[in-house]
C-alpha cells in the first residue's frame, strides 16, 4: 500500500569511516566502534544519489521515513521493518513559546518517541547483516523501540535499564517481547553490562553510536525539517541532548543535502539542551574542550537526557560550535514550568525533555541569544503521556443521579 | 508551512438535517439535537464540490485531516484549530492478525486517540459559532482531546468522567487546561449532568452526536481509508463501538465519496465491536430491532466502549445492516490476549478497544464470517500507552559495577 515499503530502490552506501581518524571500513559487514574506539559514520556516493533522485520524485513519494531510502543504508527491501514511521508534524506554540516557534512532535512515532527513528534503522541493518540476538542499555524509550522492531522481525532482545526507570517504560519493553533487566545504576552502568556481554559473544551491542546505523535513522529528522521548510532550514534548533545521536545525525543530514545541491551552506544554530543536574556537554562547551568528563551524581526529571557520558561527545560539541550555537543547561523547575505552560496554553503535552528545550528557548530569548523574529524548532522527543503528570487539582465527586432516571447520554 | 492550514478554500455546507425525520436545519447556527431528539447530519452541495475539487488536486495536498476541507464544515480558515492531525498509518499485523490485516493506528493523533478527529472539528465550529464555554462527558480520551483544542483557542472547558477513569486520563485533561470532575457513575450519568447544565444555559453541550460536527471530523477516517487504498475500500472494517460516531461517520464519508464519483457502490462490511460486558448494539442487532436498550451493570477492561446507551444507536445499526456486517461481542479475556499477542509478535501495542477488534476478527475468522484472503482494517483507536500494562514478568536486579570502573556508555 505504501510504495516506500515495497518498491526496490537503488542504494548508495560506499563505506563507513571512523568519526575521529577517518579510517575506512567496509560496508555490508557488522561493525561496532572503530579501532580508535569511536563511532563509525556511513558514507554514500552522493554524486550518484544526485543523478538518481530528483527533488520532484522525492516530493511525489509518501512522506514517511522510508521516502529517504537513497540516503539510508538498508540494501534489500525485504529487510525493511516498519511500524509506520510517519513524518512528524511541526506544531506552533504561540502562547508558551512565541510566534515563530514550532515544536517537532516526535511523540507521534511508533512506541511514542524519536528513538523509533534510530532503532528502526539499526534493527533493519541487524536483520540484513544476520544478527539474531541484540542487547542494549536504555533509559526507557530506546528499549521500547528496540523491543517493538526486533520482535516484529524475530530478533531476540535483552534490555538493561536503570532501576528507577518508570514502570510504564519497563512494562512496555516487556509486553513488546524483550527481556528487560533493571540495574541499580545509571545508563552507563547498564552500558557496561551490555559491553561485557558483547565482548563475550553473547549478543550484539546496539548502544547509541556503538553501532553505525542508529545515527542514519536519526538523521531523517534533519532531512524532514529541510523538506517541511521547503528546503529552507530554521534559524535555530533546540535539541534535548543525552547521547546526542539526533543532533549529530541532523548535522550530517544537512551536509549530505548540501552536497546534493538541495540546500545551501546556511545552517541553523544548534543548541544542545541539557539539565543542570546532568550537563557534561555544557561543561565541556563552556570549558572549550573537545571531550566531556563523566558527570557524577546525575539527576533530573528529564530521564532521557540523564546521560552522564556520551561516546559521541566530540561530535556533538563539534556540530554545536560549527553551527554558532551553544550547549545550554536548564533547571528542572523551569522545565516543569514549560511543560505546564505549553499544555495549559497551547494544548500540547510535551515530555520533560521537550519541556527542557522550551525552557532553554525562553532563557535564550531573555538573554538575547535568540531573537523573537527568528524561526525556531524545538524537539519534543516523546509523547508526554509516558511521564508522570501533576495530580488533577480540581476534581470533586458529584452526587450520582438516581439510577431509575433515564437519559440518552 | 502547511498549506492546508493557511490557504482559504471554498466550503460547501448547504444545511443540516435530522437523521431520523430528514427535517431541515439552517447551517452556520448553533445546534444540538433535532426537534425529534436525534443527531443532526451536515449536508454539502456535492455537485459543487465535484466541480471545485479534482482528485489530483487533493493528492497534491499534504495528507493531514485538513486536506479534506471541501468536505468539512469550517468556513473560515482563521477558525481552524490544529495540533497536527496527521493521516494515520496502516500497519500490517501478519502474526497476530493475518497476511491481509491492517491496523489503522489512531493513537498517533494529537492527545493519542481518534477522539482528536471529532473534537478538532467540534471545537473549530464552536469557535466559529461564538461558543465560549463547553462541557462534555467522557471516558477519558474525548475529554483530553477537547481540553487540548479548547485551551488552544481560549474556550473554557468543563469535563465530567466516571469515577474509575484512569488517573492518567484525568490528569491529562487537567494539565491541558480543563476543569475535570469525577462522577460516581457511568458516562451516561455524566451526560445527564452536562445536559442539565446546558438546559440551564451554563455551557454548550458537546456530547457525542449531540452536536453535529464531531461526526464530520470522525468521517475523515473513511476518507483517509479510501485515499490510502487508492480509492478502493477494504472488504471489512472492524470498529470498536461505544457511541459509534466513527462508524456512522465513515458510512457517511463513503456515501459522499460515491456521490463525488471517487468510489463506486461497493462497501466494506462494517463490524461494530463491543465487549461482552457492555453490548447494547450487539443485543439490538441480534434482536433485529432499530434501537438499543440501556445496558445495565456495564463492565469491561475496554473503558472506551463502556457506553451503556448511544444516542446514535439506530444510525450504527442501520450502517452495519446495510453493509452486510454484524455487531459482535468479545470477552475481555480474548481482548487482553489479542493485545498481548499483537505487542509480542507484531511489536504493536494496541489499546484494549483496538485489541477488541483484533479479538473479534480472530473469532470471525474462526466462524467463517470473514475469509483469510479478505482485506481487513482494524481500528486501534488510541495509543496503548494510556492503559495499564501487565507487570514485566522477568526483571531482576543485577549487581552494580564498581563505581570506580570507567566505561564509555
Amino acid at each position: 500500500m505504501n510504495d516506500n515499503l515495497c518498491a526496490d530502490r537503488p542504494t548508495f552506501v560506499t563505506h563507513l569511516e571512523c568519526s575521529m581518524t577517518g579510517e575506512r571500513y567496509e560496508a555490508d559487514r557488522l561493525h561496532g566502534l572503530s579501532q580508535a574506539g569511536r563511532p563509525l559514520l556511513v558514507r554514500y556516493d552522493l554524486d550518484a544519489v544526485k543523478a538518481a533522485l530528483a527533488k520532484d520524485a522525492l516530493a511525489a513519494r509518501e512522506t514517511d521515513l522510508w521516502r529517504w531510502r537513497e540516503l539510508l543504508p538498508v540494501r534489500r527491501t525485504e529487510n525493511i521493518v516498519s511500524l509506520g514511521e510517519i513524518e512528524t508534524p511541526l506544531i506552533p506554540v504561540p502562547r508558551s513559546g512565541g510566534a515563530n516557534v514550532l515544536v517537532k512532535d516526535e511523540g507521534r512515532l511508533p512506541t511514542g518517541s524519536f528513538k523509533a527513528r534510530g532503532l528502526v534503522m539499526a534493527v533493519a541493518m541487524a536483520k540484513e547483516l544476520g544478527v539474531t540476538r541484540i542487547a542494549m542499555p536504555t533509559n526507557g524509550n530506546a528499549g521500547a523501540a528496540l523491543a517493538a522492531y526486533a520482535s516484529r522481525c524475530g530478533i531476540e532482545t535483552i534490555v538493561f535499564c536503570p532501576e528507577d526507570t518508570p514502570e510504564v517504560n519497563v512494562r512496555e519493553i516487556a509486553v513488546q517481547g524483550a527481556r528487560v533487566w533493571r540495574v541499580n545504576g545509571l545508563i552507563d552502568d547498564c552500558g557496561a553490562i551490555v559491553g561485557k556481554g558483547a565482548a563475550e559473544g553473547r549478543w550484539f551491542d546496539l548502544s547509541t553510536l556503538k553501532e553505525p546505523y542508529r545515527i542514519e535513522g536519526k538523521k531523517t529528522m534533519g532531512l524532514e525539517l529541510a523538506a517541511q521548510g521547503g528546503w529552507r532550514l530554521p534559524d535555530a534548533i533546540f535539541y534535548p541532548t543525552g547521547g546526542g545521536t539526533g543532533l549529530i545525525g541532523m548535522w550530517k543530514a544537512f551536509d549530505e543535502l548540501e552536497k546534493l545541491g538541495w540546500i545551501g551552506p546556511e545552517r541553523p544554530r544548534m543548541y544542545a539542551v541539557q539539565a543542570s543536574g546532568c550537563a557534561p556537554i555544557v561543561k565541556a562547551f563552556d570549558d572549550g574542550v573537545e571531550h566531556a568528563e563523566r558527570w557524577e551524581n546525575a539527576h533530573t526529571v528529564a530521564a532521557g537526557i540523564r546521560v552522564p557520558r556520551a561516546v559521541g561527545d566530540f561530535l556533538i560539541l563539534r556540530a554545536v560550535r560549527e553551527s554558532g550555537g551553544k550547549a545550554l543547561a536548564v533547571d528542572d523547575a523551569d522545565t516543569l514550568r514549560a511543560v505546564a505552560d505549553c499544555a495549559r496554553d497551547d494544548g500540547l503535552l510535551l515530555c520533560p525533555e521537550g519541556g527542557a528545550t522550551l525552557a532553554a528557548y525562553r532563557n535564550a530569548l531573555a538573554t538575547g541569544e535568540v531573537d523573537a523574529g527568528e524561526r525556531v524548532v524545538l524537539f519534543n522527543c516523546a509523547t508526554g503521556l509516558k511521564y508522570p503528570m501533576p495530580e488533577a487539582p480540581n476534581w470533586l465527586t458529584v452526587p450520582r443521579r438516581s439510577t431509575s432516571t433515564r437519559c440518552d447520554g
